[in-house]
């Protein structure tokens, strides 16, 4: 099995470190390849960025055709509702992933994002997926994305005071860590305050092959049709549906 | 006062379409400017054409800066919250502005677009609003958004038919047509069926001189707060904050 | 285009104070003329309040039954639905204005009310209109209605606090203030505070004058459809349908 | 214990018909008083009708300020907020203790009312008081309120048809009755179909009952806190709060 | 009319508390009759214990089978579901009438429950019930459902203060005492906080009678529905519907 | 790893048809055991019949104590929050597992399940998961839970019908099969129908594998907190937390 992971983000220390947290978890059958697109944001912090990630998102995938799965690995979910219609196999987001995953452990969870600008974008996330009721609270820990590759123990210590938070004041019983960039964190902040600590990385990497191992594919009629034939005019014209 | 209006697809007979009704309603003061991108697809229609469709908008925002406010004409209101974040003067997608003139009218309305692929997003759209509740149901006149641009009668009968059913099915007290291309169509509708047929175009040129008429911007505290300066890679570097 | 603008209460210095806040926004064309009923309540301080002033307000619409459009002048948006049944023309209540037009500008906002005892009937028109879910929190500064036709620095104090409170605590990107008689304050609040300071009045005559624009009016099917013909007795039998 | 039960339109046949129901379930200690307004609508239909039925309301609960607890015969339970305020001691609209006493006995319920513009006013009811999820659907049956007062079987039938096609397209598992002019029609209907059919005048009966009998009274804080002190002017100074 | 209360857990003392309650509101008509099984959890805090009661619930319902109506006083609800269906008459829980009657006499109610972890399923059941919005919040006293029984003025000190906090963070009008080990406790602290304290065990007799006196039973089509006939196998088979 | 599949049913064919379900999609390093308690109901049906399993399902736990996660095989996801309070590995429940994978693949689905008297269960789980806005519907097939051991294609026919219906009324994008008994008619009807259909059996499997994998267990603070040290009284002594 072959699962690409998207960083939707050009910051090449974040794709390996998405790439490592994957590797560490998928099945010994499945070849984790991790990309990142050369052209878009550094990193994705709220809508404006989001936006411009989502192209190079499509052209990853359309360079890597034969993929069993496909992983967004960014925690907005960023152009996961385009790219499920751009291809008959699993796509999964790690935004979704782990609130999903979270809703299998716990009755409600906390997130700890990085800045409060990206806070709505997941709210509607959450929202749309049906979700918001199980989530106690969206908090942000005010750590920059790109803080998250060089900082360390300084970060580590922000989330972790709001976790503190988040059990005592909004009765959370799980934590969603919101960001790709906080992959290798979950396991000592699990052990530390006492409660699962998750990541969306590695839960879309073994949501993605359970689809896979299941034989099942997204559903092709509705939303997730795929695109109409059509022109595609200037630069996406490689994108012109057939 | 001068408001930029996107069509965000490539097809100029539409942004000259939607330029008619913008034309027929704007102020006498107002200046009402429409234009497309020159990439991008030819019709927005479902998840996969709406992305493509974004660079496009900032661009024709960027390459016309001072504007009093920018209206962004497809009724999924693509790419709403990345331009507010581009701007501080008020974005009015036509999608909200006719969803939120419709509450003013009637306790429910119901949506009329065109093809069933569109109706996820448009329930999306209307569930972050908040708007969910006010909508009875969003209906597929099942009509290709560039049928609209030469089809005529068959295309009215169509939309009419399913004016009808929402009346009678839904308890619809309004009807929200559910796509730029149907501008045109609205007063005929409304007097056929005796009840208010809205068009978001018209509303969003009127809510959005409005809001420049209040001296009222978009909030720059939260999700809508200018793009944090970063590097912006390729393509889209043109797009760096700085 | 001539507006009827009623504050429902018989506070006269609130009225002109309306009457003010709505001829500065009002387009050239519009002619804005506000008015109270002599009958009711001085001021509208929650529910028991509330019902009596809408004989009044139905008194003044047949009082001046050849205006565009009328504007109730309540925050509560008191008489809303029977005034809308009671006219084809557009009625806006200055409440539902404030929070679509917060709506346009921000993802979330708080309003500052007068009382606690308001905020209720206030959550209960959010829940209504479907915009509770856009609404953080209804705030109340603890200000009576008729002192804020007289108090100055001290409300404005007060209600300043509970913007920056609202800032802090409920997220808040725009703040709509929950009384006509704050019409004078937004200005000032806004550019202390660096956000969105929404005011009804001036909204919902914007709001009004767009409606009369677009030849749009009330759905006279369902729930707005005209009285049917029956006998009023005793004191309103003046306002018995035909 | 002596419960006021004020029919809020002012057709006598109609409080001779809820009294004779609500002395029928009445306990032996309890006197049922049943009254109407000199002054009001002749019936209730819609939002227009409801408003002016409220002074009558509170003039009715002014004149007998003795009793234990109010019921306010009406199913858009109209003015019941008010009446809330103006007394200590419990106040049951019929239409609530209908859908309160339909959620004891079924997990869903549909209400059959009289005409379609009563509809919203309903519908708004439920999701104030939280019970919207526990209703499958609001029908009307057509039958104007007057007509309950002399039709006889043709309305009977209409109830009995629409009920039908409740337990058959909503899966309702119960039904409520959606007029106090139908407090004659449940026994008959529920023998018929073979489940709960619901009348809100007996049921709000014997809840102001438990009430008292538990020495329950209205909250005193927040939205039902006594009127503030205020003027009143003109016609209703009569109920200027002290 | 005689109504069976089950305290679900085995704890006498506790059954006494509850019996003494009851009677000392039920009607003169009304022999209350208090019973617990012998089987099962001494106390229920939370999901385990729960399960564990039921079987008892329905056993003690199997010994009297002639009951008018049966009370289930835990304020879980434990097993409300599964005795709707094994009888026709009413069956209430001391929680659901708790919540009902709450919203009869305030807009928002919270709840002061015992242990922390008893919070979700009570949330779960407001959900269900669809009151969840007429809350405000559940709160946890954190004392052990035993203690009641004999604690006296640690607990009474402990719930009070939680009565404040709701008070003042939550704007709760109304307080729901959330086990039914405090029903000896709300009088005095309704006289204390000025604002209606409601235990379940005494709404739920009234609620209980009240049915009765309107000869309502349990809606038999749909979820309540009598069990299928099928074999129950091992200890269960006294249960196994015929 | 090891996963104990428990059906809470005494039927042993449906135990064996769950077990071949899941052996075909478990990984090779997963030792699945089926098995089923030997008292309770011979199938669910319901809300009756759910209570009657629970205790079942916790001996079965009880005798297989060293597992690494359990699956609950009934699609009402009975006993599951009990379930989990009592054992720290992962628990998940069938109908959970299907609606989540289900939410991953499509924007909205159906349910198709056997009785309607399970279909209130099944809605108030949605509801209570916070999936309810995903699901279009559930229907129920009218086929008794033990017909789908022996009635072969005429059951297949009636599902598959039901399955036409959703896409054409319910707008549904994906199915899932309601009922652990339906887990080997997934693929066909898929194939048929040309959409995911989905059994909760299957993806439960790979939802436990999933959760082992990445060593997530239960959050044992909140609601699935271990059972307080307490007395079990008589036949459930063997259950009392030490």
């Amino acid at each position: 099995m072959r699962i690409l992971i998207i960083n939707p983000n050009t910051t090449a220390s974040m794709t390996h470190k998405i790439a490592a947290a994957a590797s560490a978890v998928a099945a010994a059958k499945t070849e984790v390849v991790a990309v990142n697109p050369a052209d878009g944001p550094a990193s994705i912090e709220g809508y404006f960025d989001e936006v411009f990630s989502i192209p190079g998102i499509i052209d990853e995938m359309q360079k890597a055709p034969n993929m069993d799965a496909y992983v967004i690995a960014c925690f907005d979910d960023t152009g996961l509702d385009a790219a499920r219609c751009f291809t008959q196999v699993p796509v999964i987001g790690i935004g979704e992933a782990a609130f999903h995953v979270a809703s299998l452990l716990a009755g409600k969870f906390s997130v700890i994002t990085t800045l409060a600008r990206s806070v709505p974008a997941i709210e509607n996330n959450l929202m749309k997926y049906g979700l918001a009721s199980r989530c106690a609270r969206v908090r942000a820990s005010e750590i920059p994305v790109l803080d998250l590759e060089h900082s360390g123990s300084e970060s580590l210590s922000k989330i972790s005071s709001e976790i503190s938070r988040a059990i005592a004041e909004d009765r959370a019983e799980a934590i969603v860590l919101g960001c790709a960039g906080m992959a290798n964190l979950a396991d000592q902040l699990s052990a530390k305050h006492g409660l699962p600590v998750i990541d969306g990385v590695v839960c879309a990497v073994k949501l993605a092959e359970s689809l896979v191992d299941l034989g099942l594919r997204t559903s092709k009629i509705g939303g997730y049709a795929p695109p109409r034939a059509k022109r595609f005019d200037g630069q996406f014209s490689r994108f012109s549906p057939l």
